[in-house]
């Protein structure tokens, strides 16, 4: 396939595609719902080619739970298109209306973006989920999903595309790349495709930011940090740093950083908490030396306990090294880096320098704390007293995502439809001329009529 | 300079800035509109030094009349100034409110994107309304203005920055770039500039956008159309190409090319029309072959009157050549390319293809064919009835703009207050975990509050 030719034919579909009524875009999302599950026989019968490959690949099994599309998977993609369906349209939305002058009249009305294109990871639901956002919005998805999902990619996607056919969407609506190297063929599109979502390994994303003209929407890193302010609760501080660590490490939502306030206080009642909950949970520590230091001396009063029981000695021994915060990093695993701050401004600075700009937390009960906590923050999602896995458009009430973002350019953080549509300015005259204007002959009076 | 040096200092200045209050931002447009009109007088003496380095080095008269600040231009701005401070707080504004459950609130809340790196043309009263829109807007500004208003500029730059001092601002929330090389330091500034905006000729912006990995807001060609609909009014047809050609030739949004419908009655009434007014204001014609024939033709039935008054002969005869559509193009200039086409369709799928995605028009007296064209033209623009010469944000009611986007992604048009600023998603819980809601211990209500 000539990637380009097929992208040229999907630029000039796009307005249609545009103009489809929210009754047409919805009906064709019914009945891509009720086609997977007429289908799922064979669609299971294809994933299972996959898993059997993955197999005799000895593909690690973390893997191969996301490549399976069994009935659980099934039941949550369609719940996930019945949850678009019944969002509120994001398409021609009047969000400026505007009298110029005397029957002039400006309009800007909220419209698809055209042409996206969309590498994925190997995770047949996320075909799903993003075909259908894209679908729901009116645009024109080119979707290219991980090599080890092939056999279920390819059976997915063509009982969506013969959906939307049956729907009324126009040929050439959507496509599917199949091959890796047609990806660098993709990224030269630029021009025809509006813009493109990579997910995936930070080294990837970055490659196709590096070898693009084409807007590229999504993130490279996900080093989130937990601030622990002098006025944190404890108990509120160690809960949400096991969930943010433990509840999924491999997520670009997990924490990876902790900023620990040098209150004396804090560091006595919070340090031998926090060695032993990492301790408990199998999580390594890279700590400054100020940390680190801190658990060796925790481990001089409270030594392993290898034999009998004893109140006074601990039961497992906290993994821990310490390091120069030059190496903090995101390690998508059971390990987290610390270090102290001074006071609040510091781990905002240190946040806003060293961080991603995805998910950044504070806990306090200081509300003063947090506020400016959260307004010197500069990342897509400031949080308080909450777990960093919680960054995610499900979880946000948006249906599902085509992916997270830190640019804070068009759409920040989770992007759902909202972050799909863009706008155009409409504006109607009776024969208005510029000329007149310059000449003073007649004025703009800007009368908002929304 | 070390522009690197001066940029990562303001990233780390910028959220404080943001920090500033409506008042605080509004106090200093006020004192800024105050400074220049005090010290207009050493203003003047500073344009005199670019104006009479101009005249010595035989700059153009047309380029000499923007590099001009005298009491209009001053005026001008402090006009724009105060417009600006009438509208409306962009920063700060709740776009989402939502409890996802019990206790666990999101926000959504504009801010400011940060540091804005604007590169313009030889214009001081750009500088000022850049200054001050990133000033409302609560963002940063690196400004590079053109070589030939650099006296011009430096005193501008330092009464608004002294101004902005006064009123509260940081230090180092405004920089000025004077030497045209440190563009390109600029251009390697990703991750501490977190937006480019320049305007000046296509093959600048071309260079920028080929040569940084920070994202670019603007636009590289202009080519505007207007379709003429078999349903057009011939009087409004006129009107709008002459007033669309000629009220400013040089600028992004003249018309370049006219799409004519080939209805024969129209051909009959609207061509000896055109070519007419064309002649008579010394508009080139470059038209396909089908085009220029009706031009012989018609000179053929009304030859030109070089004599006495004759009412069968005309006064002037249009400059007109044929050219092959593929050679229609930006002109900034008294030229203008037509064809035909058969029909709404064809046109706006030619303008799709073929223009700059800025903005275009439709002459037509049809509401159906009006909506139909509006609906399928993929521009920033779609206009009826009226000049294209009304995509600007100063007559969109904007105040000003710091550029035209002709891009889909985050601002589309005149780029005023709205198009600078960006969003981030606060999320406040009470120790909530993504645990308890994956076990399905919990789960998300998602009511919104707004």
């Amino acid at each position: 396939m000539v990637v380009r030719e097929e992208v040229r034919k999907m630029k000039s579909v796009a307005p249609l595609v545009a103009g489809l009524s929210n009754e047409k875009r919805c009906n064709a999302l019914i009945l891509i719902a009720d086609r997977l599950e007429e289908k799922k026989e064979e669609i299971f019968i294809e994933n299972k080619k996959d898993l059997d490959f993955a197999a005799q690949n000895g593909v690690a099994e973390s893997i191969v739970k996301r490549l399976k599309f069994d009935e659980g998977k099934l039941r949550d993609v369609v719940a996930g298109i019945k949850q678009l369906i019944s969002l509120e349209d994001p398409i021609g939305k009047l969000t400026l209306h505007r009298e110029l002058d005397t029957d002039l009249i400006l309009k800007r009305i909220t419209c698809p973006i055209g042409v996206i294109g969309i590498i994925f990871e190997a995770r047949p639901d996320a075909l799903v989920q993003i075909s259908t956002l894209c679908i729901r919005s009116g645009n024109c998805p080119v979707l290219k999903g991980g090599k080890e999902t092939t056999n279920t990619n390819r059976i997915l996607f063509n009982i969506i595309y013969e959906a939307v056919l049956e729907a009324g969407f126009p040929e050439g609506c959507m496509l599917a790349v199949e091959q890796h190297n047609e990806i660098d063929e993709l990224l030269k599109c630029e021009g025809l495709v509006d813009l493109l979502i990579p997910r995936g390994s930070n080294a990837f994303v970055r490659y196709i930011m590096d070898n693009t003209h084409i807007p590229v929407m999504g993130h490279a890193d996900g080093i989130c940090h937990i601030y622990v302010d002098e006025w944190a609760d404890i108990d509120t501080a160690i809960k949400v740093i096991l969930d943010a660590k433990t509840q999924y490490t491999a997520a670009c939502n997990a924490v990876e950083t902790l900023l620990i306030n040098r209150n004396q206080l804090l560091i006595k009642n919070f340090i031998p908490r926090l060695i032993e909950a990492l301790a408990e949970n199998g999580i390594k520590l890279r700590g400054t030396s100020e940390i680190t230091a801190l658990a060796d001396e925790f481990y001089k009063n409270h030594p392993v306990n290898t034999e009998a029981d004893n109140s006074e000695n601990v039961n497992q021994k906290l993994d821990y090294e310490t390091i120069d915060e030059s190496e903090f990093k995101e390690y998508l695993s059971l390990i987290v880096s610390a270090r102290f701050v001074d006071n609040l401004d510091e781990a905002a600075d240190f946040i806003n320098q060293h961080g991603s700009h995805h998910t950044d937390c504070i806990i306090t009960s200081s509300d003063d704390n947090a506020d400016r906590f959260m307004q010197l923050v500069d990342s897509a999602g400031v949080y308080r007293n909450c777990s960093t896995r919680f960054a995610d458009g499900f979880r946000y009430g948006f249906g599902a995502e085509v992916g997270i973002s830190t640019s804070k350019i068009h759409a920040r953080g989770p992007v759902g439809l909202e972050g799909l549509v863009t706008y155009k300015y409409m504006l109607t005259g009776r024969g208005h001329i510029v000329g007149e204007y310059a000449s003073g002959q007649k004025s703009f009076h800007h009368k908002d009529l929304l």
